[in-house]
């Protein structure tokens, strides 16, 4: 399935490629493109930040889009993997921890890392924020702050699902300790230790230590680099596994940046409702959308209450205040149980904070100037690995989020490179996280959401790294100086 | 084995018991005694503080102790229970939630809470330490901040077990999302799914509802209303039962109150050590003495690294904060990488706000005064629960803490109670909440941490209606003015 915008784009590629929008011309303003075609101007938008994206062509502020100077032939995106649909014991977490833990040492170019850059967050103004609540805090509201958490809160989340154009109300929202906690209470809510649970390939490593800490077992299905989970792959893989319960993450996955086509979510949602298979749906990098508009959760299409939608602000707004919720549907009531023997309540401080923030309405001007920046970052850095990463290296090209899956010629081992990487000061998530079975070993997860903590040079260092190790010649392990 | 200062407050008891002292005689000046007995200070101060709780003393400003007023003779304490030493399946969690969020209300009389009265806590200097913090806050922290935690917290925190007698370090300290948290990943640490946990008898329902979450089953233990654990009865079960781990609280055991001496501890220590078997310490309650010092935890004898500690401060200063700690042993870093997989750190501003509070130097003063207005306000409860509540009733009369257990006639059911209690606005903790099988059924956990909220008259109705259950005359149901 193509979505109206990826068909536009598609066709702009088409007449560059013909030759007949060159080097400079100017593309249709939105305005024309959308009474030429009767297309809306969120389609335009789309088919042009994806083409922005690629390289293709390029915005001039206060002028409009214009047909981007050739560079050097573009990396082609990674293949879908194939993963075996075995169901898989998963131990994963010791490797992630220690591997994770060396790529955080704050002297170390964050290229590894799971946030984007601090600097860009509004601290001053949630400090202020926190000052302001805990101020005027009643005391009683101390012992009564349990989960499913601060009405204020869950009122301002609601009101930003709305907006979103889904039917999600407060009743259903349970504030967690993070996304990650409410990830591991929605998996305890409908799987017993031993069940199987179906993931993306290559998944989130996080979901795969939820997994090994519950005990359970992971199938992987298809996932295409850029449209996400392969629905026929996955109605397949139901029809031949006992699978419990799914964890995907349709907008922006982690690692590949895939964006499910609102019609895949739609389809995806129907499949499992037929089969009354609950979906944990880890939506933390929607709000960092390059497009025209937030893409939709998955959630936006239950009716039958079986999809649990997670997400957090950890990742847009306030990493270290470990504040997530989840809208979580018929499993609302039993995941509300889970926390409170669990937890039984998130930060007081940091849920009235945030909740004072979000009534203030700066958060989409952040949003906006956040989603800028990462965009611009993206650009950058598709240029350098382009550039300097090994001949048959393929990435992706997401249209959001901060990272790039970036799949190296088979002989790269990327823990070899992660450890030649860690010696002159630079991160990398290597591939070998984000499977239950070690796969994805020439691949990398390459973080650009600190443009101003990764110089250009770092990324250079890396590729040529990557290309040592191709020739089979490594450089002999040197101290970092 | 009774400790020297219950040695002491025997016979003090006895010499008023034969007549030699009488009321209004002065009780010999601590020096006098430590002199003329060769006891310590501490050791005095303990047995008139026993004495002063039971009634029969009374300390007067400036002046010293004297034998108080024979009151309507005292309530004997309760029986320790005699559980069946079997296997328990626990499923309690859906009674517990649904009687506390009942009493929970703000217009309900607090006799039910889990916590002390908020208006005792210094919330505006957390305030400020935290407004403090956040203003100076390093970006790069924001990110940094995961499991085991903020290492100035973990530092405030080593420093008090330091203070008193435990040589814990900050290395085996994992901070976490409330000592309910740390409570549940201890036993993450631990136990399979299936295995069999040693519990107090009453247990905390907490702890059952931790047991519940993992699939777990219980044994209870007996457990004596003053002393505790019953280390020989503990043998036995251990003897008979594959219990893999234990959970017990040695300070001021939630619901009883008691303290285990010294030696029991060690002995508990000792017993388990010799088998291998963990000890999961629950020490929420233990800042919160009446006594002249802190009553140290079974963790100061712990050779092996198999005690796990746990403590917060949520009944102490910050309820709300959600910040809580466990060290833990020999299964600190188990601990550490299941809270990086379960929530990835806990609430920075939370985290460094108490530390701020902590390097400033009040929480001693802070608890002093706490200290004394709970230890008044069970003298006050005490009093009014030997008033007004049924012949038969017996009472605990705990050094420490905020809750009393009230053991009243057989034929009085607390979960009745509980009901008739809520019509009038009065919140309490029936007795079946507190073991795997609905034992306790005449027993209410009794909250006199609310001395301003908690009216003599709430405690007076609440006898009224215990009286009018015992005398198989429930008043008709009427509905609250």
């Amino acid at each position: 399935m193509t979505t109206r915008y990826e068909a536009y784009a598609d066709d702009i590629r088409q007449q560059i490629a013909a030759g007949l929008l060159r080097t400079g011309d100017r593309l249709p303003s939105v305005r024309q493109a959308c009474a030429a075609r009767g297309i809306s101007p969120a389609t335009v938008f789309g088919a042009y930040y994806l083409l922005e994206s690629e390289g293709l062509i390029e915005s001039r502020p206060r002028s409009g889009y214009y047909v981007a100077r050739p560079r050097r032939p573009a990396r082609p995106e990674p293949r879908p993997a194939a993963p075996k649909a075995e169901q898989l014991e998963v131990d994963v977490s010791r490797l992630v921890q220690q591997v994770l833990s060396q790529a955080r040492q704050p002297e170390i170019v964050p290229l590894g890392s799971a946030f984007p850059s601090p600097a860009l967050f509004p601290l001053d103004k949630l400090a202020a924020s926190t000052t302001r609540v805990l101020r005027r805090l009643q005391p009683q509201r101390t012992v009564e702050h349990l989960a499913p958490g601060s009405a204020e809160l869950r009122r301002q989340i609601a009101l930003r699902y709305l907006a979103g154009g889904s039917s999600v109300t407060a009743d259903e929202i349970v504030v967690c300790n993070g996304a990650m906690e409410a990830l591991n209470l929605c998996l305890e809510a409908v799987t017993e230790p031993g069940d199987l649970v179906a993931i993306e390939s290559p998944a989130f490593y996080g979901a795969l230590q939820a997994l090994e800490r519950r005990g359970l077992r992971a199938i992987e299905v298809t996932t295409h680099p850029r449209t996400g989970v392969d629905v026929a792959a996955l109605a397949r893989v139901l029809d031949a596994h006992p699978v419990k319960a799914c964890w995907f993450m349709p907008n922006f996955q982690n690692p590949l940046g895939c964006l499910m086509p609102d019609e895949h979510k739609q389809a995806l949602v129907a499949l499992l409702a037929a089969r009354g298979i609950p979906l944990i749906e880890d939506d933390v990098y929607a709000e960092l959308y390059f497009g025209r508009q937030r893409p939709r959760p998955a959630k936006a299409w239950d009716g039958d209450g079986l999809v649990m939608h997670c997400s957090s602000f950890s990742k847009c707004l306030a990493p270290g205040w470990r504040v997530g919720w989840v809208a979580g549907g018929r499993f609302a009531q039993a995941i509300t149980r889970r926390k409170l023997s669990l937890s039984l309540g998130t930060s007081l401080p940091a849920e009235e904070g945030l909740a004072d923030y979000l009534a203030g309405g700066g958060y989409e001007r952040h949003l906006r100037r956040l989603r800028e920046t990462l965009c611009q970052a993206q650009t950058r850095a598709l240029r350098l690995v382009c550039r300097h990463f090994p001949r048959g290296t393929r990435i992706t090209r997401p249209t959001g989020g901060y990272f790039l899956w970036v799949e190296m010629p088979a002989a790269v081992d990327a823990l070899a490179l992660h450890r030649l990487a860690l010696e002159q000061g630079i991160g990398i998530a290597p591939g070998q996280l984000f499977s239950a079975d070690g796969r994805h070993t020439h691949c990398l997860r390459l973080n650009y959401g600190h443009p101003a903590e990764t110089p250009d040079e770092s990324i250079r260092r890396l590729g040529e790294l990557a290309c040592r190790l191709h020739q089979g010649a490594a450089p002999a392990s040197r101290p970092r100086a």
